[in-house]
C-alpha cells in the first residue's frame, strides 16, 4: 500500500477507531452456513454521519430508507444494519422490511430508530423475509466487540474473494485519532455518487457538514474513478461515521485539522477503491490508469475512466498483449474536447516501463518487454496529455473468462 | 428475415444493383493465404454518394481521405477501395498510403482518384506498406465482376464469423429498382454516427443531398442502435453509392419515391444492424431491445442501448439466466429523466413470451419457461415505458468466454 507521511497503516478496520464495535453472523439468508450474511457495526455515542448514494434511479429500499433515517436525525447515526445475498431491491415490501430491521436493531441497541444505517446487497428482485432479522439480532447485537470487524466484512461479501478493510492512525492536537472503512464489490461496479457498500467509521471530532463536503469532494476522486463492468448498481452506498471519542475540539472551518482529516480520509477511500478494483469478478489483475497534464479534472477522469472501462483493453491486459491501439481508440472516444495529437501512452509496472505511443504516433517499443510488464499483479496505463497540468487516476480489472462464468449463473 | 411489403429480397449484395460489380483478393496483407484482405467495388458510372464516418477523435487515414475525396468531387465516388488486417490508423505514413491506393485503383478503373472511397480494417498502429497494393491491384481490377460481392466481403471480414450482406428489390415509376450492401463486425463495435465497415449500393437515380438526408436520419435508428462491447470504432464508415442506372427521373424533393428508396435503404440498413449483432466477437446470441411507449425517441434509445450494453445483462442471457433485476438495473442507471415505477419488462423469443416486472415491481414466473426462452438464437427483452408514444429498438449479443478469448489475443 502506498505510504502518506504521518499516516501510520494499522489493523481494525471499522473497529480501529475509538467506541466502535462490530459483529457478523449467518442469519440464514445465505444457505452457506459457513458465510455469514447479516452485519452491525455500533458506536458507543451518536455520530455525526455523511452519505453518498447511488444515482441509479432505481434505488434499494435500504437506500430509501438510510436517506429518511439521516433527515429525520439531522444526519446523526449511531448504527449500521447490513445484510448479503439479497438486495431488497424491486420487491413488493422492501420498504417495510428494512424499516423493520432498523428498528429491532435499535430495540437491542436502546437507540432511536432514526439513527440506524441500513444498506442490502445481493440478487435484485427477490422477495425478502424479515425473519432472519428477527431470529438473528440478539446474536449479532450480544456478539458485538472490538475485534468484530472482519466477521462483519465476511458479512457484506457477495462474489468477493478477499475482506476490503483499511485503517489509519493520525494526530490532532496532539491526540491519536483513527479512521477505518470496509467495502464490498465486486459486480455491478461503476460508481456514481457513491459504490457498493462501503462504511467507514472515525473517533475525530468534527461537523456533520464538514464531514460531507469532505467525503463529496473525495468520493470524485475515489469511487468515482473505480469501473469493474460499467454497471451503476442500485444499491451502492458510502456513509461515514464520526463520533468524537478523540476528544479533539469539534472541527467546524477547513482549517488545518480538516485537511488532515480529510486526507485520512482519502486515504481510506483510495484504498478501498484500489482493493474493490483488484478484486473487480473475475479479474486477475489490477488496472490503474494515470492520466496527467490534462487541460481539466474533469477531461482527465473522462479519458482515464474511458480506458479503464474498455472491454478491448481489458481483455488486451488480460492477454498480456500491448495492443495500445484499443488505449488510443478508448481515449478518442471519450466524450470531451482536447487534442490528441500531442498525447503520450506508456505501460508500467513492477517489470518496468514502455512508452508505446509519442506525440500522436506509436513508437518502436519491445514486445518482450512489454509483455513481461502487463504479466505483472498491477498494470498501469500513463497517459501525458501535455495540454495542462491537471491529473486523476482511475481504477479498473482485466477481463475474464471468469467474469463471464461468474455472471452467467449468478442467481443459482 | 423480417418482410416488408412491396420490397423483396434478393441476392447478390452490392452487386445487386445494375452496373456495379466487385471483387475481393488476397493480396499478401493477411498470412493466411485462403482469406481475401483486399476488396473492390466498383460502379460503370458515377454515383451520388452520401457517407456518414466514426465519430472517435482518433480517426483512421481512410476517413480523413474519403472525406477530403468526397469534399473535392462533391459528394461524386464511382469505385470503394477496402482492405482488413490493417486498420491504416495510429501510424507514420497512413494518409499517404490511403492516397495512393486510392490514385492505383483510379489508374486501373480510368477515373478520378477522387472518385475513390477508401477504407480500412484490422489492427490499429501497425505500419502499413502500399507494396500489396500495387502488387494485387491488376488481379483485383480485372476480376471486378457482377458475381464478386461474396469475395468482396470476405476481404472485409476480421473476427466475422460469417459475411454479411443483404439486397432488396422494389419499384419506382414501374421500373424495379434495386439496394444491396455489405457489412463487417464484430469488436469493437459501439457506433457512434456508423459503424464499422459498410457499403451500399443502388441503381436509383436520387440527389445527394437526399440521399445523405435519408442515411443521416436512418443510421439514428439502426447502426446507432447496436452496440457489441462499448468501443467505439477508429474506422466506422457507412457509404451509399447511387448510380441512377435505374434510369428514373431523379429524386430530388422528399415525395413518395423518396419515401420508397428511404425506406429500402432502412430495410438494407437494419437487416445489416442485426448481422453486426448475431455476430458480434464471440456471441451465441443475439439481443433485441424493444423499447415502447417512451416520453421521447432519444429517451427509448438511451434506455434501450443501456440494456443492450450491459455486461451484466449480456451475461447473464449468455447464461439463459432470467435475473431481470439487471435489466432494471441498466434501465435505472440510464442518463435520463423518466419515471420509473410504471414500467413493465418482458423476455420473448421463438419459444414464447414471460412477463417478469409489471407496474414497477416483480411478478411470479414460470423460470422453466424463462430458461426456454433464453435459450433461443434471438431473444428479445421489452421494455413498455407506459408514458408516451415513441419507440426503438436496440441491437446487442452476449457476453461470453469466446469475447474474451478473442480479445486477449486478437493482435497474435
Amino acid at each position: 500500500m502506498k505510504q502518506f507521511e504521518d499516516y501510520k497503516y494499522i489493523d481494525g478496520g471499522v473497529c480501529a477507531a475509538e467506541g466502535f464495535s462490530a459483529n457478523g453472523i449467518n442469519a440464514g439468508i445465505n444457505p452457506d452456513k459457513s458465510k455469514n450474511d447479516l452485519g452491525a457495526i455500533a458506536s458507543i455515542s451518536p455520530c455525526k454521519t455523511a452519505c453518498v448514494y447511488t444515482q441509479n434511479k432505481v434505488k434499494g429500499a435500504p437506500i430509501i430508507v438510510t436517506k429518511e433515517n439521516l433527515q429525520k436525525s439531522n444526519n446523526i447515526s449511531q448504527a449500521v444494519i447490513v445484510n448479503s445475498k439479497n438486495a431488497n431491491t424491486c420487491n413488493a415490501n422492501g420498504i417495510e422490511i428494512a424499516e423493520q430491521s432498523c428498528e429491532l436493531l435499535a430495540k437491542y441497541l436502546g437507540i432511536p430508530a432514526e439513527y440506524v444505517i441500513v444498506a442490502s446487497t445481493g440478487v435484485i428482485g427477490q422477495p425478502m423475509s424479515i425473519e432472519p432479522f428477527k431470529n438473528g439480532m440478539e446474536e449479532l447485537t450480544y456478539g458485538l466487540s472490538k475485534d468484530g470487524n472482519r466477521k462483519a466484512v465476511n458479512a457484506i461479501m457477495t462474489t468477493d474473494t478477499k475482506e476490503k478493510e483499511v485503517a489509519v492512525e493520525f494526530e490532532i492536537e496532539g491526540r491519536r485519532v483513527h479512521m477505518g472503512g470496509m467495502g464490498k464489490g465486486s459486480g455491478m461496479i461503476h460508481p456514481n455518487m457513491a459504490t457498493t457498500l462501503n462504511f467507514i467509521t472515525t473517533d475525530v471530532n468534527i461537523s456533520a457538514e464538514l464531514l460531507q463536503k469532505a467525503v463529496d469532494e473525495l468520493v470524485q476522486i475515489t469511487y468515482n474513478c473505480l469501473t469493474i463492468d460499467g454497471d451503476t448498481s442500485t444499491n451502492d452506498m458510502l456513509s461515514v461515521m464520526a463520533n468524537g471519542m478523540a476528544g479533539n475540539k469539534e472541527i467546524t472551518v477547513e482549517n488545518g485539522d480538516y485537511k488532515k482529516v480529510k486526507q485520512a480520509l482519502y486515504i481510506v477511500m483510495m484504498n478501498l477503491t484500489r482493493m474493490l478494483a483488484a478484486d473487480g469478478e473475475g479479474a486477475n489483475k489490477l488496472i490503474e490508469v494515470n492520466c496527467v497534464n490534462a487541460p481539466t479534472l474533469e477531461i482527465a477522469k473522462a479519458v482515464a475512466k474511458s480506458v479503464a472501462g474498455s472491454s478491448l483493453v481489458k481483455c488486451a491486459v488480460n492477454g498480456c498483449d500491448a495492443n495500445w491501439g484499443r488505449i488510443l481508440c478508448a481515449i478518442g472516444y471519450t466524450d470531451a474536447e482536447f487534442d490528441i495529437s500531442v498525447l503520450d501512452v506508456s505501460y508500467s509496472s513492477a517489470n518496468g516501463t514502455v512508452s508505446v505511443f509519442e506525440n500522436g504516433a506509436g513508437v518502436d517499443f519491445s514486445e518482450e518487454l512489454a509483455t513481461n510488464i502487463l504479466s505483472a499483479e498491477e498494470v498501469y496505463i500513463n497517459i501525458d496529455m501535455h495540454q495542462g497540468s491537471e491529473k486523476i487516476t482511475a481504477w479498473g480489472c482485466d477481463l475474464t473468462h471468469e467474469y463471464v462464468s461468474i455472471n452467467a449463473d449468478y442467481r443459482s
